[in-house]
């Protein structure tokens, strides 16, 4: 039996809250049970060093967790002079993701950066980043469109993430932390709205996996994933239909 | 006309939301007009090198800002690789006001880190920082007497602090950052309960100032400190009453 | 048509120089085409702070480039003055792989760390570094065997690396430079002499990739895999002898 | 009774030896009882990014103490590859404190840095070089009169400043080391010629103090500054004029 | 005796192999013993900014250590997040050495990074890098003139260098790490093929040297270098010819 | 002619304050010309990690320049956030060329760092730290040998250093900024008072030179180092006969 009776199929209660840093040009608060992360768009007119002159844009994501997000205090990156191996794993990861659903012709010489600051964890910190920075993007994007910055919408679909592990023989959807602990097999999947993977990264450090097991795992993960991309298309409300618009072209 | 409405002697609507992270010792969000400052506090059973062994206990702050807290998005210090020198004179700040008010001899010899995290910020954020983490740090202190691991309340008096400033020629109270950006000459007060002063820190960078001008900004950091004490006594309901105890024997 | 007339389905030319640096408890010269990584092991009778205590071993390790490995020059991670998070992904991916087949408990309290440095590159630097990385490890081990500091043969089983992608619309095996700059979708998979997956880490950054294409690609990386352990086994030579006997005993 | 003899309205002996340095625009060897730094002044043909373009000038300043400048060797900021938050608030006071008497506009687009180097400490270091670098920097600005660089003197008043503070009961000026290590409240005041506030900075880290302590220190401070400025007008000789012409016509 | 009956007078054997590396314009790998180097040189169309617009080009150098390069395992320097000392010497060393034979204004503004890896050390891994990045450096400058990117061939004269030492009361050439170890005097000589002295680093922190032992030394030296030439001269085949006649001009 | 009529064998005036910081164990102000270097001698219980329990001493140096000691202000290697190679390649020599006249086990399990802070350049600033800091080490050892915490004077012999150089085609003795930035070839020679030598560092990057130019150049920097060694004689006075005692004894 999980926590809260939750079945295995099942994910944590999920909420969105658009618009929760004022100065941002997009920005949620996402929780997914006790994992709590502020995600905020920057947009800027320039583009890093190595994209100059393409006529491209750029999207990349910063992560951080507050020291006390843990249950044991964590010394800041910032006071131990570097960011951790973790970090960089994790931020590239956001980035990458990000990338997939969007035309970067389209969005122009400019950049996009998603701050993903956790502010409490329990467990699926990365994949709530993820879930949670697209939104803050939709949002930073539509504004550049409504402004008038922007003809076309460059958004291509929606994306989300999960976790899925296995603990005991048992696979799991969206594990928290306590779960997370204890799983023997832990992937991250992240998916696009019209179904297909962006990331695969599954580990078995304890012990290895079989297809079998695999198959099982991303199976869960799609459900999830759908799920929380309902969540997603419910906050943007009317911005949902432009990404669907775009995506649609895509798929012809 | 100030923003709102308010008048030169009036502080910006407060908001002290209690146990905000589920796993610190002492935590809040604090709101002070459009600053939002999560404060935490960590007890932890061992004090630093340089105090091992004087049987003596430790207070020490820590600040940040989120990148996008600000009106235009800061790079991370842990980006950065090393502290910016504002990061350290603020977060020193924080710590020797704290320490001020704590009998670190009564507390033991454990430590108790104040993280101060600046989600949004519009002006005073280091002494919105020392009002929120006085109340975080009061909650875990008093953990630590519900828990039996402490037999005295170690607080000897409350604690705020807000920021002062003349605008034009008008000295006026807890500055915005619109207003701070103007003013002429800009001064933080942190002072206790019982109306004694812990830090003054005034700086007249584009004009020196006068002994007269110097007086009346104190008299506004009173009233103001005063007001946002009350506040704090009532977030803190009967935990109040132990630092009252306390300050009022050391008074005698 | 591949480069030197390679099918989809086939491996680069591999060759495995054991003992190649005279220093080291175990080492290995590994060249996959024309990526060449010296994997070198070194066995020491301590391990890190926090795994002190446990009675239980830990296996790491570190990667590198030469600066010119690659057509254009790469600045030193050391003049830099940090490691970059390419670096520190493929370490903690390294160790983490190479933990998954070993018994820690029976490795007693001693560490082996692997150092991956590739003299030259041609992609896949990080899968070769793993498959050499191995075989540097099992001469490690089976020092300590013959030495008699270990009665039991630690390791459980064999494990080699290979990347995927797709070019086109053609899922292929081993991808070099060329072929992995153009992949749309890229993986990096590591298995086991047992045939389990122990790490399975898919990107489509260019674009999302379907089930069926996931399907190809670990079909391709499995052949693969199998083909590489054969390789290692005759390196290995006698020593391989032992980790199937304990593989064996584990899958009863 | 104090070292030495003096009252507790006393300074310590102080002398300033001008053009200490050859290579510097300006330079002098300050010595506040045993108290000694060089201050130097360098003048640059260009400002720092953020003040670019804007036609105005700059005035920065850094701060340093030889690793046995102390009576315990200290290690050095260089070698422990970052700078201190001691050394970064001290820096940036001395800075701002130098900044609030130059007219940046007349100075034109250059900078000067202030580069204070404590070779022997006995408190009051901070002070000490804010005013020593003051005389530095008025030997340099003369010379770009002089030199026909500058038509204007750019320098609007005079600057100095000591440190006070409470030992036992008593307000006491320009406390040594010793004294320092004994002061419940400790107080750094920079004032102007004309009498005029440019930073307070008082801390009450071991006991809050109240508003007639602070009344207390403010007088003894003024007192002290103005003998040290009467000493700084005698080393600058016929400069001073152009100093208190420019004062003159500000204070209209 | 020494190890493998070598005379005091005899260098170790050294072979060079020429086009170790692909992408490189100029490598080989060194082995002098078992000492082994890979060096490579890198040509790149620009020079350092303190150089820039002087019409020269510009030589600088790199050197570092595999960690199991030796016979304990050494931190990574990039892992540490800086150079140690002895790297920056060696490294300034080298650099400074095979500019002494380049005619900077014949290579044009251009650089050449020379880069040095030690892959397994035994003594004398910074004469060893000397002798083998010359070679190095010659076939990527004789690759310039082929390309017709640069008309006269800017190396002016043939370079290497040796290690001596006093070894009870002995000097002897080209020390291994274990003599090394046991020397009292220690001394690294660069010199020309013309005979001339380059850079002589001389030590006695054991023990002071006597007029007479240098002597010794510097004859020994000259010897063992004059051999490392002739070899230089094999590998680099009909491209010694083109330094042999410009040393012949610049000798005229 | 040389600058203030020099000939080519003449040291520049030379002048060693003792005692010159009070907190130190031994300290001087040592000027050679228009170079200035305070040099101060710690003496601390402890020997570094790598030393311990071996009942042996060590001696270290580390050296810095304030940044205007030079004619063009140099950054601080505090705010780069690391040393430079030229700075630890010269803090190496100073620290190995002291310990070769100190009797190592004779100091005993404790540390003496020499901190060689140049405060005004004009050439030969590392050689000017080594004689200046062998008069300070002297007073920090004979200070333990007065207050009897070591029965032995443990320093042999005395040591100085001078710097030589060719200008055009005539060697000279003790180099200014001026003539050393012309110098062909320069050389750094370390020597004890019995004449024998400890380092010999020569550099002919702008061009080689002979076997005779080096012999010309050592018998200049002998003639110079012993005229050095008369003038520390002068300073430590009866200390003086110490190390000649201690030297004596050597010597038989």
């Amino acid at each position: 039996m999980r926590i809260n009776g939750r079945t295995n199929q099942e994910l944590r209660p999920m909420k969105i809250i658009p618009h929760y840093i004022k100065h941002a040009e997009g920005s949620v608060l996402i929780e997914v049970g006790d994992t709590k992360v502020i995600c905020t768009a920057t947009v800027e007119e320039r583009v890093p060093p190595f994209m100059k002159g393409q006529g491209k844009g750029w999207v990349t994501a910063e992560y951080s967790m507050l020291p006390r997000a843990t249950q044991v205090r964590n010394q800041r990156e910032a006071a131990k002079g570097k960011l951790g191996g973790r970090t960089m794993e994790i931020q590239r990861l956001i980035g990458r993701a990000l990338r997939s659903v969007v035309n970067l012709e389209a969005l122009g010489e400019r950049s996009i950066t998603l701050d993903c600051d956790v502010i409490q964890a329990d467990g699926g910190t990365r994949t709530t980043s993820i879930t949670g920075a697209f939104v803050a993007m939709a949002f930073a994007v539509n504004k550049l469109v409504t402004d008038k910055n922007l003809k076309q919408f460059p958004i291509n679909d929606f994306l989300a993430s999960v976790s899925v592990g296995v603990i005991g023989d048992t696979p799991r959807l969206d594990l928290n932390y306590e779960e997370d602990s204890q799983a023997k097999v832990d992937m991250n999947v992240v998916m696009t709205g019209s179904g297909q993977f962006v990331e695969i990264q599954g580990t078995g450090e304890d012990a290895p996996f079989s297809r079998k097991e695999l198959d099982e795992l991303l199976e869960l993960a799609e459900t999830g994933i759908q799920a929380m991309i309902e969540e997603q298309r419910k906050v943007l409300g009317p911005i949902s239909a432009r990404i669907r618009g775009v995506e649609h072209a895509t798929a012809e």
